[in-house]
């Protein structure tokens, strides 16, 4: 894969990959890949990452059926980054939340303030888990 | 700042933080930010890394004059990444390209393309250094 020879993995193996909505451009979240979840996301057309709390691969929205399909995956000049561009099933964040960036901070108030409601409830969707 | 009891730091006591422009939202760049970086963002108004090469943090733009001018700071549902809304004077590579991430995968044909051009001359910008 010609990706490979362009992208950097860091110490632990991994390279950040922003996921972004690619019609409208919401930031939807922020996880890692390896090099083998990298190889899967472009073989399957599904975002695949590492969970470094699990140590291991898992495909977005293998539990919610919420999955990203992959439109275009891009690198930044120093290949330490990935952006992937995606069309993101129902919602990205594991709250209900379509982005898991949906808290702002204000500087001049110093207030936080949330920027927009959950689309579905995560006691529905994860059961028991939640 | 309440953002600090809301955010992480990790083990180097930095967190990512992935630029996007305000306007359009085309994701410009990520760096890192530690607790002084972030705490002169919020009150400059004008965005503010750690390098990690350099040991220490620094103004974007501070030589180029591309500095970025803040308009949203949004964090992610686990604390540990930061979305930056911004507005980029002239462009935010150092390549000369508006988007760092200025090169995107095929995963069909396994080819690299660049997906725009650059918009200045870094020799002209930077003089010798580049």
């Amino acid at each position: 894969m010609e990706i490979l020879k362009e992208v950097k993995f860091d110490e632990r193996g991994l390279i950040p990959a922003i996921i972004q909505e690619a019609e409208g451009g919401q930031v939807l979240m922020v996880a890692y890949m390896n090099r083998d979840a990298l190889e899967q996301t472009a073989h399957t057309g599904l975002t695949h990452f590492f969970s470094r709390s699990r140590n291991k691969i898992w495909k977005k929205g293998e539990e919610s059926g919420h999955v990203q399909r992959v439109k275009e995956i891009l690198y930044d000049c120093d290949g330490d980054a990935l952006l992937v561009k995606v069309s993101q099933e129902v919602a990205a964040c594991h709250t209900g939340h379509r982005s898991c960036f949906f808290r702002r901070y204000l500087p001049s108030s110093d207030r936080i303030e949330e920027v927009e409601p959950a689309v579905f409830n995560p006691r529905e969707v994860y059961g028991k888990k939640e």
